[in-house]
């Protein structure tokens, strides 16, 4: 294994362009010592094709993209939203859940309700998420976390994006989507597997272990 | 919803004869005004076929089970283990993942690791836990949970039971079966289950919300 204080300072690029997604990797990776950038601090931009079968697959293709088109260290992840009654469904497609090119968030929330219409209760769900982690010179890892809860009919909440706002979280009495940051950085499926990842990317940054 | 403060004392079967489960059970639901009784305590004890084809019908036939053979509120789980290139195997059939009748716990394990030798690593897995609450006069109700790891081929850890010695949950950076009981009561797919139960345990036992 490389040690990364070779590399002075050294950069995390966090590969995604969504501004919630990049607060909420910016607060559970604060404590770290990497400088963390994003893809619009660096160019070339990579563009990705999320062509896979697997969160995994997906969150690999994305941290390679992003690693051959920059030769950073990069952080990437995919999610989606596993409902029961649905058979998982919309799963690893969870972000492109519609037939309709240019459907927004709101036109796959409207479809995974007319999709669930008329199917026994409660429409258990959980969030998933795979963090892959690119560093020069190291073999590729991969890190898993989830949130169970339940699909709601109603919207409720205005922080997130996505499907946030239909999932209900009985423990936190709240839907994804009305979580403050640093409750969402307790319960969510992407802070769950950040905080997989951690000790690997601390064992990087230290240098008795490496 | 009826008030069951109208049952003196309000008691909650746990629908488990494993003395593991019982103990973190207990943990968790310690700070609820009902009086936990086991299967052994009450008779006569139901014998259940866990014939269901999801965790939450065999956690809702463990759960009718016991309540027709006892009468009291019941809390039941079932739960599994989903191993990403597996398929998500062995998944509910976890408990009985073995073709030999009379298969332990290290039958199973051996099993598990000897489908999965040659297979692409890491082996992503989670452990899935539903919990089904039965109450006289109110509707059946279930939450999940779940916890994100990887399998590791080196048994390690001596608590806990099944798959436990062979999970690891890098963020404790440990296996499953080296959780002290209040690290797994804060990590384990069971405890995350149970919390999302307790607001709607709660709310049986508050007056106010009666």
């Amino acid at each position: 294994m490389i040690n990364i204080n070779n590399i002075i300072p050294p950069r995390l690029l966090l590969a995604t362009t969504n501004n919630g997604k990049l607060r909420e990797l910016r607060s559970l990776l604060a404590s770290l010592p990497f400088q963390l950038v994003t893809p619009e601090e660096v160019s070339p931009a990579a563009r990705v094709e999320e062509s896979g079968c697997t969160y995994l697959e997906n969150a690999l293709l994305k941290a390679h993209a992003y690693h051959a088109a920059t030769g950073l260290p990069v952080l990437a992840d995919d999610t989606g939203l596993e409902v029961d009654v649905l058979g998982g469904a919309p799963g690893v497609h969870s972000a492109r859940f519609s037939p309709e090119p240019g459907a927004t968030d709101a036109d796959r929330r409207a479809l995974l309700l007319a999709q669930l219409a008329g199917k026994p209760r409660p429409w258990l769900a959980r969030f998933h998420c795979v963090v892959a982690v690119v560093m020069p010179g190291c073999e590729p890892q991969v890190f898993s976390g989830s949130v169970d809860g339940e699909i709601i009919e109603e919207e409720r909440g205005e922080h997130g994006f996505g499907y946030d706002c239909l999932f209900w979280i009985p423990a936190a009495g709240k839907t994804m989507a009305e979580l403050e940051l640093d409750e969402k950085n307790r319960f969510s499926h992407r802070a769950i597997a950040v905080k997989n990842a951690i000790p690997y990317l601390a064992s990087l940054t230290n240098p008795q272990d490496s």
